[in-house]
């Protein structure tokens, strides 16, 4: 081996000794005296010194492999287990099953007779042939009518469950921008009423109408018309607004991009439900009936990772694909629709960052509202989340015809989380937390809300 | 709902009129007029701007959180499938099997005469009663009979297969070390023979002579003791040097802690290698007699993950708890045992940095002097892959009997794709490959050799 090589080496060097390549056998020796360098001196080791000093970014990459790894594998079981359930088809075929459909469309023509009679109450309150207050009865009537009729229709019909809930969602939206609606044309009449100049109201911010075209702006009661509702029920936003900001003009490539990105992501969206999602949910019933703990967990664990992806998935594709889609399209300049709620540290941070639509009027049309009449701030953000967790609860119990508490439940809950969070846990720890409480959280709902549906439909 | 809120509050005002509290309604007022801000302006969605501008923190948070919560699943089911597996009872039953233990004490008895053997070849090449040529003979007879008595004692009687990896093991770290122990006493007599003086030999590292007390130096030949040797064979080292570089005392403290992490992290090995990694081997075997691929990727990665992390506590209990604690107790300074492999972004980087002794010992009598001796730098590497392959094949395939040429292929293989990475792939992309080659490649090996052993000793 190489223990003999500085002896060879140098044996060569004694057979060319008289040899004139003199300075060759002195670079060898030099060669050599390098080699007996001492090799070791005093070291510490990496991990014994302080963190700051050690570099561990390649611990992300691994971080991410051994993710993408553990999931692969679960995705190929899924497949080698259940075979390819992805099925466009079918979703179509339960989506047109006749005659579960038509209920729910009728719900939607009858949304436009609705959003008539909110145009109208203003109009007449406008032009003064009704009082404030009659206005007032007349307007919690045709917002109360919208909020019962899904679910008489719901209970008189058998509806189709999708379309059901998406009818709901639908509703809500609709009572939420009404709500915005009637506020801001009564807040312009008071404003008329007491003297207030509308143009002091509308200079409020001074950039904003450099933005604008000042020469275009509408001025209360010129925007009661039927183009404005319908432009406003349309925009990604549930605040009402006298003149929104818009863009020049349409951008087209923008406008192809992301009704692209929308189609092709609600495939996914859709595949992964029938592929993962849904295997998953019948499998856990199982345990959920017997009460196996481990088992239980077992499967709420299958079941987080996938419907955690979906939600991102979902996430994107509603928050930026489809409401940039819309915005684009009616050239409505504010796409401010969600905040890096990714890094949020805190319950209250979350929720002030993932949906900024809603809890721009939650603190518009509640909070505030709330604050100014002289409630504590701790009540008015408690009667943000009661709103909220009743709107979760609209969606999800109607179309299931089920009045349960989890979607309720698991709203109020996040009071409690909120403060412990806020308490207990400082940056790093509770941006864990609250990333726990998205990934088992929903899929403990969803499993909750299944196991009753089966209980009440299928058992015994 | 609040929709009313504006003239309500300014209803009360009515009432209020020729009340004193005039200023009170013009506050309310003018909290009427705050709420009537405009809420749009003109903004980008935030994924709609440029990466850099994006703070995405909370995303790594994400992803370590989905990965525990993957592996808790796998961990979890392997429980509920396998039941605890943990038996620590079980190991040392299965290293005490009698007489199957004995051939290998010996083999470590055995070891001693070897080391003498060495010893004494120096003392007499020392004193000049023997020609270099003939000590260098000598040398290589007692290498290769070192090198050869585990093969045949296993070929011979029946060994523990643990036992007999873990003496195979050994019998390489002293192969190695004897070989940089000739190899300095050979390069010391070289300088001496020439002229050189030791003294200047020594020099080379000012800063090491400072901090090693100059007056206690050793100079050649008072360097040829037992207790030397023996010092060199337990220290965490494979390059031998005169004098290594000492601290000044142990450090008690540091010591229990190592002994701690190294006797926890090693029962945390054996706990995971019996409860997740011999199910895993035992359940692959069936899809890789079928050859059923994608039965065999599900269980390769299935085995991956728990292979990585046990690879990562065993690097850590190794290179770090075991090399420090012998370190500190023979008071051995340099605790340079390994460097941020990683991080690193070519396999070159991960080689040179995982293995910090190997790395030197291949440097320092394999590399430097075939480059010395003219060969290019690209044959040297080669011949430090060949030489590494060598002693991998060597501990695996003795205590299996089974000459295979997995091990060996896995790291000749290294050498296409160190070039493959290095040409293809820059910085994240190229770590990500490491990580990747890492993981994938233990187990895959792991499975071909179980694969076989089954095969040779169970099939048909």
């Amino acid at each position: 081996m190489s223990a003999n090589l500085s002896d060879t080496s140098l044996r060569k060097r004694n057979q060319n000794e008289s040899n004139p390549r003199e300075s060759d056998s002195v670079s060898k020796i030099h060669n050599i005296m390098q080699l007996t360098d001492p090799c070791h001196e005093i070291k510490e080791s990496l991990l014994s010194k302080s963190n700051n000093e050690i570099n561990s970014r390649g611990f992300l990459n691994l971080a991410l492999v051994l993710l993408v790894l553990s999931n692969l594998r679960v995705a190929l079981n899924n497949v080698i287990t259940f075979g390819i359930l992805i099925d466009p088809g079918k979703w179509t075929a339960i989506l047109m099953q006749n005659p579960l459909y038509r209920p729910t469309f009728l719900l939607l023509i009858a949304l436009n007779i609705f959003i008539t009679i909110a145009l109208y109450i203003e109009k007449i309150v406008a032009k003064k042939r009704i009082s404030e207050k009659r206005a007032n009865h007349l307007i919690v009537a045709n917002i109360g009518v919208i909020l019962i009729s899904p679910i008489i229709v719901n209970i008189l019909f058998e509806c189709n469950l999708l379309l059901s809930s998406f009818v709901c969602g639908i509703y809500s939206v609709v009572i939420l921008k009404l709500i915005s609606y009637h506020s801001v044309n009564g807040w312009c009449r008071t404003a008329i009423r007491y003297g207030k100049p509308i143009a002091t109201f509308r200079e409020v911010k001074q950039e904003y109408l450099k933005i604008i075209d000042t020469k275009n702006l509408v001025h209360y009661p010129n925007n009661l018309s039927v183009c404005d509702i319908y432009y406003f029920l349309y925009a990604p936003t549930l605040c009402y607004q006298i003149n929104f900001p818009q863009t020049p003009r349409i951008r087209i490539r923008f406008v192809l991009t992301r009704l692209i990105e929308s189609a092709v992501l609600l495939q996914i969206i859709v595949g992964l439900i029938q592929q993962w999602i849904i295997p998953g949910v019948m499998n856990s019933l199982e345990p959920f009936q017997d009460m196996e703990y481990s088992k239980i967990i077992s499967r709420l664990l299958l079941l987080a990772v996938p419907n955690h992806i979906i939600w991102l998935i979902f996430f994107y594709t509603f928050f930026h694909s489809f409401m940039n889609l819309m915005a684009e399209i009616l050239r409505f300049g504010d796409r401010d629709f969600y905040h890096d709620w990714w890094n949020s540290e805190s319950v209250d941070q979350f929720w002030q960052k993932w949906n900024i639509p809603v809890h721009k009027w939650c603190v518009r049309h509640v909070y505030k509202p709330l604050v100014y009449r002289g409630y504590s701030r701790f009540h008015a953000s408690c009667a943000v989340f009661i709103i909220s967790a009743f709107f979760h609860e609209y969606i999800v119990s109607i179309p299931l015809k089920m009045l349960e508490i989890w979607s309720f439940a698991g709203m109020l809950g996040q009071i409690p989380f909120a403060i412990f969070v806020s308490t207990c846990l400082r940056s790093n720890a509770a941006n864990v937390a609250i990333w726990l409480h998205l990934i088992i959280g929903q899929p403990l709902a969803i499993l909750m809300y299944y196991h009753d549906y089966y209980v009440m439909h299928f058992a015994k």
